[in-house]
């Protein structure tokens, strides 16, 4: 046998060019500034997209004379963000970063702003849970086998008791993996369970789109907030209380959820409160019709009260669905329902819904 | 509280326009044909990538009067396929097709083509098995938290029992998540299991790349075989034997990968004949060195017989790394080193390595 020249991974994988190759992007430096390159020689116009620009118009990238479009922004508050390119007019995720923000339609990438020190949402030298893909065949949505990411805590192995379950929701154009991969649930709850500052739990991430992303529901359909809801019900949360050692009772049920995802957890939670205790939406699109949906839990406000141990609203004040939770708190507030309204700082993304969680997990199942 | 107003998802949610937002791509029509699609009004070419392409040079696309540019190719034999856009040089993914294919650096798109009886390697109505993401600071390679993906099997948390371990690698700039998003690991093995045709076990499938990808190794330095050696060896499988209940000792373990993956299958599991009892490479990138490497080996074939229970090399015939193996076969030969070589058609990609796999599991812990 003839001895074999290494191989060339360019022989193997194609590359566009070498020079696509070795750009590095995103570059983020000690002093928390981050650079964005990408290499379009032929472009005419590259614009940056950020979840942290809220209403700023998108920044253009420079070019030069090799053909890299590139800017530098910052400092930015250490942080998971989400940001694509567009390149003459098509939205792209960063072609040479492997860290994608999966989505329902339109993938983006992601850039990750460390602490010198772990913070409170990275991984730190404590014991990890995991987060396992359950796949099952549903029966709400024909045809369909789904995955739910569900976290289990670091000592679910270990451990033949049953636990607590939080239903986490996330938002639109987003996937059941957006919690974990852009939302670093896991390590928030492996931060708070390290320092005993939450009780140990199971957190279940189901997808939520359940009809097609960005295909309008005709006339008369079924709309993605009530298949969401059959699917939750019917699907979701069988299956996990088949497959995982999960206590029972409402009690031991909480449901939130991110923007889309606040409004479902506020329509199925408030709706089906034999089924939870606690409800939160984190910068939720509130429902529009609220306060006739909800009619019959406003007019009884001790017998709400009663029920719900923790009504949680947060949303940050520059996010431009800010106004939907005031509004909700003002109007629990005319009502007395008894809840926690925690307006921050913050714009629309997961650098505020990961703070939120680690606000709110500690609340649970006390 | 006033009502509000429906949510305008653009509202919120900026797209590049309405027409990369409502555009359908890939389209895959009954008769297994698919149209890849891109909006790039502005682009003078557009090309594509695909791993089903082999040596064929990139089809271009063409351009409507919408700025549209497209190409329909096929029939294609069903399977998932990775496929990218390059656009006036810039090798992008599908940016409206929600499935991506992780890799280490440059990301591309999946396109899925199904059967209308599901095959193999697709969800059947049968138990699922879950696909359980694990993350360990690593000893080995000093500061990184790392993921493991390990499937485990439908009946896993019904038992007590001890299960034996395939550890299941992946090619070069791939992911721990390839072999499950790409390679349908999970339900080939849940099929199999199903029918009786495979013993039930955990497969661990951990990321190959251990050095930073794509960065060349300093003279001298560590190269990323040697480093992954020590992170499987000092962190992965401690890490899965003491979280997992595997049962123990080298006949209980086996390890096999695909292309850079099949290398180093080759090149740990011959080298650790005490951990292991049974080696593949499929499509594999066989170290150069084999016979010097593993002189000792060869030169004891009744010896290395006795202990390798399964060596399987398979490889498409139409892969350019197809001469490796059918050397190392011819060489195994030589020496009357017992084996497997299984050449068939095809080219390198997750189509020929996910039948690799069905054929493979079946012979393990027997």
């Amino acid at each position: 046998m003839t001895m074999y020249r290494t191989l060339s991974l360019a022989a193997v994988f194609a590359v566009a060019s070498w020079a696509q190759a070795t750009l590095q992007s995103p570059e983020v430096s000690s002093d928390h500034h981050v650079t964005f390159r990408i290499l379009a020689p032929k472009a005419s116009e590259v614009t940056l997209t950020g979840d942290w620009l809220g209403a700023t118009p998108a920044p253009k990238l420079s070019k030069d004379e090799r053909g890299v479009w590139s800017i530098t922004l910052g400092p930015f508050e250490p942080s998971i963000y989400i940001y694509s390119f567009t390149v003459d007019g098509v939205s792209i995720p960063d072609p040479v970063n492997p860290r994608i923000k999966l989505r329902a339609r339109t993938s983006a990438s992601l850039v990750e702003v460390k602490n010198d020190t772990p913070a409170f949402w990275e991984a730190r030298d404590v014991p990890h849970g995991t987060v396992e893909i359950n796949w099952e065949k549903s029966k709400a949505i024909a045809g369909e086998t789904r995955a739910i990411w569900i976290y289990t805590p670091p000592e679910y192995a270990k451990t033949t008791r049953r636990y607590p379950v939080l239903y986490l929701l996330h938002g639109s154009n987003d996937t059941a993996a957006g919690w974990t991969m852009a939302g670093n649930a896991n390590f928030v709850l492996d931060n708070l369970l390290a320092e005993r500052k939450a009780l140990p739990m199971i957190v279940v991430m189901p997808f939520g789109h359940a009809t097609p992303f960005g295909v309008p529901v005709p006339q008369g359909g079924v709309t993605n907030d009530a298949l969401f809801e059959d699917y939750l019900l019917k699907d979701v949360i069988p299956t996990v209380e088949a497959r995982y050692r999960t206590s029972r009772g409402r009690e031991n049920r909480a449901i939130a959820g991110l923007s889309m995802g606040g409004g479902q957890s506020l329509r199925i939670g408030l709706a089906h409160l034999d089924l939870f205790s606690a409800v939160a939406s984190f910068s939720g699109a509130v429902p529009g019709d609220f306060e006739t949906r909800f009619a019959a839990l406003l007019k009884d406000p001790q017998g709400t009260n009663k029920q719900i141990k923790t009504l949680w609203i947060g949303c940050g004040q520059q996010d431009s669905l800010f106004g939907r939770s005031r509004n909700l708190s003002e109007l629990l507030t005319k009502y007395q329902v008894k809840h926690i309204f925690h307006p921050t700082d913050g714009v629309h993304n997961y650098t505020v819904w990961k703070k939120y969680l680690a606000e709110y997990a500690p609340l649970l199942f006390r």
